[in-house]
């Protein structure tokens, strides 16, 4: 969940004054609107790591937007009048009225979330309440209301420099406590904690915003842009009234509340993509001798006894000639024919049109101490459908967190998942069709429609960092591979590869 | 879940003879249709208690239908190929196609509620399953699937009459095994975990339709009925396609999937209000030392010192003139002024209005050692909002699984909560408000909204009848009272909230 807030997102003073002004004038006026028609409760959760700048988040608010008609809400630990009443009670006697908006700092998130960091509650627990909430915010978005849910994020790096810079100001020296170095050491788990229950309760209807916390003036105006682009398209576009012909309505929408439009907002122009260094290179020698070594690494693991109790998926996307083909076939050479399948994926079959879209890929899940390698995968209805209209918004937004079920189960079951992105830039794609064209046995690889897949780059490049944001989880992220050089790429797969698999096979049992 | 399935509905010869070849014939057509437009495929669940007709059942569906077009899937223990895959591997490789019907004889429902009865998986275990397969058959759904799952439900007395009638039968005696008087044994511990089972997943999306089956005649024509009624539906209407525009599609839709149509097939006319006696009669000197013993009893319940660290919720319903004021006192007399809030429920007011329809209720619940008793309750949005149409059937459809998460989380919290339904017949109901225009002190009681209510009186009864046999949970039951004499119901309320009482009191932590 958090790997799209790990790139440095930064806005520069000059940028910060000279965005903010219309920003705030366009938060005021949604605000106006939303209270003149009363229609929608708003809920604004503003979660996160500690001194990932929550507090400061605030505050920018209240600055920005008219405080006459924001409350803020805080939750520390139950008091009697809270005990023995139901867990969710303090909650909803805080819901803001319609019209208004609720700033809630720390929610119904933080309790579970302390708790299962703190060892008090199982993982079980932790699930249970994560779909309970679930239920709950379902039913406030069914009763009309927006609910925003913002998860500030430093990564581990940052988070020491922050303390050590809070440290080293004797103005500011005081704020760094030992409890926040103690902090620190609970990072990793944190992490994992918090990571789970945001997959978890990512939904159509209340999908999280995760922010980098780094720079303020990017975490304001990303947060501030988020807000005012949710609180237009709901003040703006005319809520639909629920058909009274509950018969004639959509089943398609079970979890079709849209929540695009604002999690599309650009901020400063970066993105996981767009930091990625794709002149990464590897000379031939070089290549040739670890290319050797990392395949004598896979070829001993795959026959490891500890691997015939698991099983291992690998997920293969990548633009038009990115080279998965490449990468697969090096993976491929280290392995026993009666040990792996490779799985292209083309357009469904009309055998697999009549099935739900993920049926194709459930067929292949492989035994244990198989190995099923997909190229291009179930990632094509968040990228190739949606792109190009071939599914509507609806299926391709349910999409991610059926697809992040799908793999959920597959850990679950003990399989080993790993999924690699191969991103090339433009320049080196247009290449390597012209090579393609151009080179006898290579031509059939190249068609019309990898020309206007080309056209439509930037649409590609939007879908690919939702994608990543949306299920790159804890137990299966993505891994995003430098691929302008074909030697760096198949190394850096092969050596996750093995490095994934030596972890894995760690442990004997069952994940 | 199970009490609409046990007052013995029954279809007589005469009337099976006359209704199934209608019946057959529109199965046939229906199917047909489903076949050439291959846009659904329709998933039939049937589960049930043992012995309580499950084969019988698909026998007379390959009877009934074309059986070209069906498929039975059975699955027992999985097999060593399954072994090692995702528990729903085995699943998805059975789903039927477009335009085809899978019969499931077991499903993703017997494994677990099997282990749980066996001990083998924790409560957590299980709810943690109920979610997954939420999510597993939303996803069904919203690819296009029509999911039917039907209970078959035997009482116990039904279950040992049925075990004693094969055994004498020296034709039949060879069924009955020593397993099958064991398992009448766990009937008690099946029906805990079933009928959890079934609360959770009683989604607007894929409900269940319990279905009573003693009598072989009513659960065939039943289970035909829902088929045929279901699958008219899905394939007359033309499914609406998913918007393009996700944007303006209607978030109020997230749990909106219409299920009523097949739910409210009428097969034998019996309800469980038809089959209540309301003319059941308590003699004024009976009446006056009940009372007073119960009243003592409650007193001293509501005194004892386990109760302080519980509470109580009790909620009335009943058609207008009932008798619930009447009772509520005879309980409100039994108690400290200071420990109980009587909530009469109205219209909702501005403030009340501008939240969900639940906060109303949420703001009442009574701290550690208290009380709330509601005249009328949060059961309105499935009874007079429906009736009245003051909200879109999506909304009363959904309300039914919010209103059992919320008795649930009072449960869990270590509320005791009783719910009374209060019936009287529509003469008795003409006799009282006769009366109370002509006896002066009683006239303001009586207004013209209350003759207007008594033209709507099926409409209410069959929104009562819905409203106990998706609401009436193991946890907290609807207790129905006939209520044509007041001593009667009066005296049955309090004997079964001081049973209630003392049964909750003896575990003294929370529940």
């Amino acid at each position: 969940m958090f790997q799209s807030a790990e790139i440095g997102h930064r806005i520069s003073k000059a940028k910060f004054r000279e965005v903010v002004p219309a920003l705030r004038e366009a938060l005021l006026e949604a605000q106006a609107t939303l209270f003149e028609t009363k229609q929608t409760p708003v809920l604004i959760l503003i979660s996160g790591e500690d001194g990932a700048g929550k507090r400061e988040t605030i505050h920018v608010l209240y600055e920005w937007m008219d405080p006459r008609f924001l409350t803020t809400l805080a939750f520390e630990e139950p008091n009697d009048e809270e005990r023995g009443r139901p867990d969710m009670w303090r909650y909803w006697s805080s819901l803001p009225p319609k019209g208004r908006i609720g700033i809630f700092a720390g929610s119904w998130y933080s309790d579970p979330i302390r708790r299962r960091i703190k060892g008090k509650i199982s993982q079980k627990d932790l699930d249970a309440r994560a779909e309970q909430i679930n239920r709950f915010e379902a039913m406030l978005v069914n009763e009309g209301a927006l609910v925003l849910k913002f998860w500030i994020h430093l990564s581990k790096d940052a988070q020491r420099q922050r303390l050590e810079d809070l440290q080293s100001n004797p103005q500011t020296a005081w704020r760094v406590t030992r409890w926040n170095w103690k902090r620190l050491k609970t990072y990793d788990k944190l992490q994992d904690v918090a990571g789970h229950m945001l997959r978890l309760t990512d939904t159509a209807w209340a999908p999280w915003v995760v922010v980098e916390g780094t720079d303020e003036n990017y975490r304001s105006v990303r947060i501030g842009q988020v807000i005012q682009a949710a609180l237009q398209a709901r003040t703006h576009t005319n809520k639909p009234k629920p058909s009274r012909q509950g018969a004639q309505s959509d089943p398609m929408a079970v979890a079709g509340v849209p929540v695009a439009p604002f999690l599309r907002v650009v901020t400063d122009g970066r993105s996981v993509l767009s930091e990625l260094d794709l002149n990464q290179h590897l000379s031939d020698k070089l290549y040739k001798a670890e290319l050797a070594e990392l395949q004598g690494r896979l070829s001993v693991l795959a026959r490891d006894p500890r691997f015939q109790k698991r099983s291992l998926v690998l997920a293969f996307e990548g633009a038009d000639a990115a080279g998965k083909g490449g990468a697969i076939r090096r993976i491929s050479a280290a392995l026993d024919a009666r040990q792996f399948q490779i799985i292209p994926v083309a357009a469904p079959t009309e055998e697999e049109r009549a099935q739900p879209h993920l049926w194709r890929f459930w067929r292949r899940v492989p035994r244990l101490g198989h190995i099923s390698i997909f190229d291009r995968t179930w990632y094509g209805r968040v990228l190739v459908e949606r792109v190009e209209g071939f599914c509507s918004e609806q299926d391709w937004q349910r999409a991610y967190s059926e697809i992040n079920d799908f793999e959920h189960e597959l850990v679950e079951s003990g399989v080993i998942v790993l999924k690699f992105w191969l991103q090339i830039s433009q320049e080196e794609q247009l290449r390597r069709f012209k090579e393609r064209e151009e080179i006898g046995f290579k031509r059939f690889k190249i068609t019309q429609e990898d020309w206007r897949n080309r056209e439509k780059w930037d649409a590609y490049q939007q879908a690919i960092c939702d994608m990543v944001e949306r299920t790159s989880t804890g137990e299966v992220p993505w891994t995003l591979v430098e691929a302008n050089n074909k030697n760096y790429a198949r190394i850096k797969i092969l050596r996750t590869l093995c490095g994934r698999l030596e972890e894995a096979l760690g442990r004997i049992s069952k994940a």
